[in-house]
C-alpha cells in the first residue's frame, strides 16, 4: 500500500466487529480511498493526529461551562489558525480541500472551527467579493490576525427578508463620514458569531443614505467597533452576547446598536456601488435589485459549506448508530441461548441503512457540486462568456438552494434516529450524539432558513417551465445539467412505470426513471396551479403562498433528490471502480432512492406513473436492499468514519468495545456519597407525600 | 364566571396577538374548560401559582453545572414532596388529577417532579403491585420520606429484553438472606434514576435461586444500598453516576455493583413467588412466563404516564411555535410596506398546525385512556369478573403500547419543527424549546423503546385477526371497543373509497373509514406475510423479524391513529358541546387524521381504497383545513398553553411581547469586554491564515 497510508488505513483490532468485518463483500479500504480520495484523507488524519496530541484539544472530562467553554473555543480557534491545515497556497491548488478541513475539525468540534472561519476566512472572501483596492490593508490585517472580524447582515427583526433590515448608514459630506443608526432594538444587528465577545471589526448591511435623502438600499460596509488596544466598545457601539443557545455554544454569537456612530467613507466596500466625496451615489448597475443581488450571491459559497458540515455530522452519527447495533445483542430465537445484534433486526436496519446510503450520496454529492461551484469561481475570474455565467450561476443557486435544506434535514433526522437506535445508552453524553443534533440544528436555520431556500429551487424550474412550454430547449438555463431531462418531459410524462418484480428496483435507473417523473408532474401541476389562481387575479406572491405546501416544495425536494441519485450513478457509471465496489455502492444508491421514492408516492400516483400496487414491489425492494447491505454495512462505515478521536463516542468506537469504554466512563464516577449529602437526609416535615 | 376560574381565566392584555384573538370563531376560555376541564386547569393553576412564588422555582439566569443542577432538583423534588399538591384523599376520589399535577409540574421542570415520583410513588406502587404485607412498613417508611428509592431494572447489557437479566440472588438458608452478585459489568444495574446521587434504597430485579441451585427467573427485590445515617454505601455495593446526558440532567441516573451482598429474606416481593425459610420456592403461578407477566404488569401504568408527559412537551412546543409565528412578519405583498405574520404563510400552518391538532387529540386520548386504566385498577381491586379482566388488561396493553410511542414521537417531532419554524430565534437556549428536546427524547426510550414496544399492539391485533379468520366476534376481547371494527373486516375489505371533493375529507368519519381499511389491509397483510413465511419453515421470531419494517410497524401505528380519532369522535358527537367548539374541533381532527392518513398511502392504493386521484382531493384538504384553522390558531393555543411562568419562553409569552422579552434578556448581557479579553489580541505569531 501507499506508504503514506499505511498509517491511516490501519487493520483493526479483533473485537465484537470482526464477524461483519469478516464477512464484507469488499475491501473497506478500497471503498475509502474512492469515496473520500486520497488528498483528502491524508489531510484528515493529519488533522486529527495533530489535534490529538494537543492538550488544548484534550476531550472535557465534564461539560464547560458557558464562559469556559468560549475561552476554550477561542484557544481553539487561535491554536487552528497557527497550525495552518491549509496554507494559502494549498488553497488556491486544491481549493476543495478546504471542505475536508472544516469537515475533519468539525466533528471534533464546531464551534472552533466556525468561529476560526468567522473571524478571519469568510470575511476575508467578503472583502474580496464586495470591496475593491482600498479595502486590500484590512484583508491583509485579518490574514496576519492583527484583527478578526464578525459578519452582521440579520437583525433581530429580520432574517430571511434581508431588503427589510433597519439599520441606516447616512453619508455626511463635511467630515467625509457615514453616520450609522439603529432606530430601535428590533433593527440591532444580531446574530453575528464573534460579535459577543471577539471581534474588532465587522461587515455590517446597511440601509445607505445619501445627503440629498435618497435610499440607495442595503450596501455593506467593513467597520472597527472595539478598540484593538483596550477592547473596548467604539463609543456609539453597544454589544451584546446572546447567551446560551441550543448548540454552539463557544462561538459567541452577539447583538449590536448604533447611536449615531460615525465610520469612515472608505468602509463602504464599493464594488457595486459607492459614494463620491461630494456624496453622488455611484453604480454600474442601473437596477437596485440586481445589485443587491450580486453583492449577496458572494454567500452562496456559505451554503455549499454547509452542505459539507451536515454530511460530517450525519457520518459521525451513522458511525455510532451502526457500530453499536452491531455489538449490542438484545433477543434471540426462542431455541437458542445467544442474542443476536441488534442489526440483524429488520427494523433496525430500515431505520438506518437508509441514512448509511445518505452519507455516501451527500459524500458523493458535496465532492461533485463543490468542483462546480469552484470552475464556476475560476470562469467568474478569467471573466468567460457571461451568458453561460449566468446560467451557471443561476443553477448553482437553485442546486445550493435544496443541497443545504436537504442534507441539513437528513443529517437532523438521521442523528435523531441514531439516537433512538442506540436504546438508553444512546441517551448518554458519552454517546455523542447529543452535541452533533444540537449542532447541526443550526444549519437548518443559518444561511437561509431551510424552508425558504427550498423554494428557490422550485422557482428556477418554474422558469424552465415555461421553456418547455413553448418547447423550447432548457439545455443553455441548465448548463451543470441538473434539470436537463426536462427536455424529455412530454414523453416522460406519458410514461408509466412497468415494473413488478423487486429485483427491477435495485437497479439506480429504475428509480431515476421515477423520480424524473415526479419532478415533471410536480412542476406541471405546480405551474397549473400558480397559472390557476393567477386566473383568479391572485397576486404572484399570494399565489405563491397557496402553493407552497404541496407544490413548490415538494417540487423542490424531488428535483434535489434525483440530482441525488443522477450523481451517484456518475460515479457508478465510472468504468474504473472495482466491479466489487461498484456492486454495493449501487445497492446503496438503490436503498437511498427507493426509500426516499416512497415519500412522493403521492405524485406517483396521482400523474399515473404507479399502479395502485406498484409501491408494493418497491417496499419489498427495500426490505431485500436491507437484507443485502446487512454484511457490509460495518465496512461501509468503517470506509467514511471518522478517527475514533474525532467521534469521541463510547458507543461507536471502532474497536467495538462498547462496554469496556462505558465503564472506563463510569468508573471515574464511581464514588461514595455526593459533597450535599446531608441535604438528601433532611428529616421530613410533613408525613405526606406527592 | 365561576369565581374559581376567575384568576385563572384571565383576558390578555392588547399587544401582537390581539387581531388574532380577536377574529377566532370561539370563546378561548370556554375551549379551555372543555378540553381541560375545570378541576385540572384549577389544580394546575394553583401549582404553577404556588412554585413562582417560590425561590427554589426561579428560573436559573444561567444555566446550571451538573453538580448545581443535581442539588437544585433534590431541593426542588424535596419541596414538591412538602407542597404535597396531591394529597393521598385526593388522589382517592380522583387519580387522573396526578396527570395533571405532573404535567404541570414537568412543563417547568421535568427533573424535579420525574425525581419525586422516582424516590417516592413509583416505588410504593410497585411494593404495593409486587410485595405484601410484610413491606408496608417499607411503604410507611416511603411515605413519611425516612427514605428514599429507585427502580433497578436495566442492565447496562440488557434494557428491553428483561428475561436475560443477569444480576443473581441465591438464597442462604443458613444466614436466612439473599446473596446478591454481578457478575460483571455488563449485569450491573444501571440507568435507575436516583440511584446515583440520592436513594438509600431501591427495587431490584435479579435472578432467584434457591439453595438446590435451581433458576427461578426474574424477581424483584426491595433492598438498602446505602446507610441512612452516613449515607456512605452498604458494604458489598458499588454506586456509580452515569454522568451527563442529553436532557433530564437533574436527574441522577446511576450505576450499581453487588460483590456478594447479603439482604434479609424479607427483601423478596413476594405476591406472586416466595422462598421459604428452608429454602423451598413457593408460586401460586405455575407458569414461569405469567408470573414475569404478572409482575411487570405493573409497569404499563407508567406508559400511560409517559403518554401525558410527551403531550405536555408538545403543548409547550406548540404554544411557542405558534405564538411566535404570529407575531414574526417576514416578507409581504409587492405593493405594501407591511409585512405579513409567518403564520399567514401556507407552509408556516402546513408545518404547524397538525402538530396543534396532535395536542388536542392527545390531551383528549390521554384523558379517556386515562379513565379506562383507573377503571381497569378498580375493577383489579374488586376482583371483578377475570375473564373480562383478562381482556381488558390485554386491550390497555396493546393501547399503552402505542400510546407511549406515539405520543412521544409527535411531541419529538412538533419541538423539532417548532424550534426550525422559529427560525434563528428558535436556537436561542430563551425560547425555550431547547430543554423541550432534550428531556422529551427520553420518553422514546424508557419503558420500553419505542420500537419495540410498538409490536406488541400488532401482536395482539395478531390474535385477533385469527378470530376473524375463524369468523367469531372480536368484540369479547376488546371491551374498550379499540378494534370493533374488525368485526366488520370483511365489508371494510371490499369498500372503496368513494369521496372525490376535498369538502368531503372535513368529516372525521370520512377519515376513520379511510383509517379503518388501512387497519384491515394491513392486518390481512401482515398476517398473510406471516403464514408465507412460516410456510416457508421459519420460526416465528424470524419471520416476524421478516415481517416489521411494512407490516407490524405501520399496522400498529394506523391502530394508534385509528384509536385517536374515535375518541376524538367520541368528544365531538357529545351532545352538550357548544356548536363552536365543536366547529373548530372537528376542523382540528380532520387536520390531524387527514395529515397522518397521508403516511398511509401505499395501504390504502395497495388495498385498493383509493384510486390513483383520491389523494389529490385529501391533500387540497389539507391546504383548506389549514386557511380554516388559521384565524382560530391563537385561541386554540391560548385554551391549552401553561402559564407564562411555567412556559419560560421569550418567544411565547402570551403577551406577544416577543421582542421586548429577548431586549430584556439581551440586556443583562450588554457589556464591554470578556475578563479573558486580553487573549483575544494576542499577537499573532506567524502571519498565515487558514
Ligand atoms: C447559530 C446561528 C448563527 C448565525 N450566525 C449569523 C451570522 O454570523 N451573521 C448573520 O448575519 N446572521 C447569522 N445568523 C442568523 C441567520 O442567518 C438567520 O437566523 C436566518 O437567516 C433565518 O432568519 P430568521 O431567523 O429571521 O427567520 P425568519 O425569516 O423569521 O423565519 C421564521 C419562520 O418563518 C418562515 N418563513 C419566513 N418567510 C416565509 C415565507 N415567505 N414563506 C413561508 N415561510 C416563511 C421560515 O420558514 C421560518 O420557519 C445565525 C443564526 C444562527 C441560528
Ligand atoms: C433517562 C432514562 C431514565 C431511565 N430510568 C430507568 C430507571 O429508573 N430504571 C430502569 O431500570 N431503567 C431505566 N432506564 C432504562 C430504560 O428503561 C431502557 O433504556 C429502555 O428499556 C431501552 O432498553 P435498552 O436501552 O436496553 O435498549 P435496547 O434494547 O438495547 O435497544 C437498542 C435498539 O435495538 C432495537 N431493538 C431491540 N430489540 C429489537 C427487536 N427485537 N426488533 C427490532 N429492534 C430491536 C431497539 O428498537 C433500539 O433501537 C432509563 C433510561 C433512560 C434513557
Amino acid at each position: 500500500m501507499d506508504p503514506e497510508l499505511q498509517d491511516i488505513l490501519k487493520d483493526f483490532p479483533p473485537g465484537p466487529l470482526s464477524e461483519y468485518r469478516n464477512n464484507a463483500s469488499f475491501n473497506w479500504k478500497d471503498m475509502c480511498l474512492l469515496i473520500q480520495g486520497k488528498d483528502a484523507l491524508v489531510l484528515k488524519h493529519k488533522i486529527w493526529s495533530t489535534l490529538e496530541k494537543d492538550p488544548v484539544f484534550a476531550h472535557c472530562a465534564t461539560k464547560p461551562t458557558l464562559k469556559e467553554n468560549r475561552l476554550l473555543t477561542l484557544q481553539r480557534a487561535q491554536k487552528l489558525a497557527e497550525y495552518n491545515f491549509m496554507p494559502a497556497k494549498n488553497l488556491l491548488q486544491k481549493p476543495e480541500m478546504l471542505d475536508s478541513v472544516v469537515m475533519a475539525i468539525g466533528q471534533l468540534d464546531w464551534s472552533s472551527i466556525v468561529k476560526l472561519q468567522l473571524l478571519y476566512n469568510f470575511v476575508i472572501s467578503a472583502l474580496y467579493g464586495m470591496g475593491t483596492e482600498r479595502h486590500f490593508k484590512e484583508i491583509q490585517r485579518l490574514m496576519r490576525r492583527e484583527i478578526g472580524a464578525c459578519f452582521c447582515l440579520t437583525e433581530i427583526g429580520h432574517g430571511t427578508n434581508t431588503k427589510a433590515m433597519r439599520t441606516t448608514a447616512k453619508f455626511d459630506v463635511k467630515t467625509q463620514e457615514f453616520v450609522f443608526h439603529t432606530p430601535d432594538f428590533q433593527a440591532a444587528k444580531c446574530w453575528a458569531g464573534n460579535l459577543g465577545e471577539t471581534a474588532t471589526h465587522a461587515v455590517v448591511f446597511a440601509t445607505l443614505y445619501t445627503p440629498d435623502g435618497e435610499n440607495h438600499g442595503l450596501h455593506a460596509f467593513f467597520i472597527q467597533i472595539r478598540d484593538t488596544q483596550t477592547f473596548e466598545n467604539l463609543p456609539g457601539v453597544s454589544i451584546g452576547d446572546m447567551g446560551e443557545k441550543l448548540g454552539l455554544n463557544g462561538v459567541d454569537n452577539g447583538v449590536m446598536l448604533f447611536d449615531q456612530f460615525r465610520v469612515p467613507r472608505a468602509a463602504l466596500l464599493n464594488r457595486t456601488g459607492d459614494v463620491s466625496e461630494s456624496g453622488l451615489y455611484v453604480s454600474p448597475f442601473k437596477d437596485k435589485k440586481k445589485r443587491l443581488g450580486a453583492s449577496l450571491g458572494t454567500l452562496s459559497a456559505g451554503r455549499v459549506g454547509i452542505a459539507s458540515m451536515a454530511t460530517a455530522n450525519l457520518i459521525k452519527a451513522i458511525t455510532v448508530g451502526i457500530r453499536y447495533s452491531a455489538v449490542r445483542r438484545q433477543f434471540g430465537p426462542e431455541d437458542s441461548n445467544v442474542e443476536l445484534p441488534v442489526l440483524e433486526y429488520q427494523l433496525q436496519q430500515w431505520r438506518l441503512f437508509p441514512y448509511l446510503g445518505a452519507a455516501y450520496v451527500l459524500i458523493n454529492f458535496t465532492r461533485t457540486f463543490r468542483k462546480d461551484f469552484i470552475e464556476m469561481q475560476m470562469a467568474m475570474m478569467n471573466k468567460e462568456d457571461p451568458d453561460r455565467l449566468a446560467s451557471v450561476g443561476a443553477e448553482v443557486h437553485a442546486i445550493s438552494s435544496f443541497a443545504k435544506p436537504l442534507s441539513s434535514w437528513l443529517a437532523q433526522q438521521g442523528v435523531q434516529e441514531c439516537r433512538e437506535a442506540c436504546g438508553g445508552h444512546g441517551y448518554l453524553a458519552v454517546s455523542g450524539l447529543g452535541s452533533v443534533r444540537e449542532d447541526n440544528d443550526a444549519n437548518c436555520t443559518y444561511e437561509g432558513d431551510n424552508n425558504v431556500l427550498l423554494q428557490q429551487s422550485a422557482n428556477w424550474l418554474l422558469n424552465l417551465w415555461s421553456l418547455v412550454q413553448r418547447r423550447q430547449s432548457v439545455a443553455p438555463y441548465t448548463p451543470l445539467g441538473s434539470a436537463i431531462y426536462l427536455d424529455s418531459a412530454e414523453s416522460i410524462l406519458k410514461s408509466k412505470c412497468k415494473l413488478d418484480t423487486s429485483q427491477q428496483w435495485f437497479e439506480p435507473q429504475a428509480l431515476l426513471d421515477a423520480y424524473q417523473f415526479a419532478v415533471c408532474h410536480l412542476l406541471r401541476s405546480t405551474a397549473n396551479r400558480m397559472q390557476q389562481l393567477m386566473d383568479q387575479k391572485m397576486d404572484a406572491f399570494t399565489a405563491k403562498n397557496q402553493a407552497q405546501a404541496y407544490h413548490y416544495r415538494p417540487l423542490s425536494i424531488a428535483y434535489g433528490e434525483t440530482l441525488f441519485l443522477m450523481r451517484m450513478m456518475r460515479l457508478l457509471n465510472d468504468p474504473n471502480i472495482p466491479e466489487q465496489l461498484r456492486a454495493v455502492l449501487k445497492s446503496l444508491t438503490a436503498l437511498f432512492g427507493a426509500t426516499n421514492l416512497m415519500k412522493h408516492l403521492s405524485a406517483l400516483t396521482q400523474g399515473g406513473y404507479f399502479q395502485s400496487n406498484t409501491s408494493a414491489a418497491l417496499q419489498t425492494a427495500i426490505e431485500q436492499l436491507c437484507e443485502k447491505l446487512k454484511p457490509d454495512a460495518i465496512a461501509l462505515i468503517d470506509a467514511v468514519a471518522p478517527s475514533d478521536f474525532a467521534l469521541n463516542s463510547a458507543l461507536g468506537h471502532s474497536d467495538g468495545q462498547v462496554y469496556r469504554h462505558l465503564e472506563e466512563h463510569m468508573a471515574s464516577s464511581m464514588k461514595t456519597r455526593p459533597d450535599w449529602w446531608q441535604q438528601v437526609l433532611l428529616p421530613p416535615k410533613k408525613t405526606s407525600h406527592l
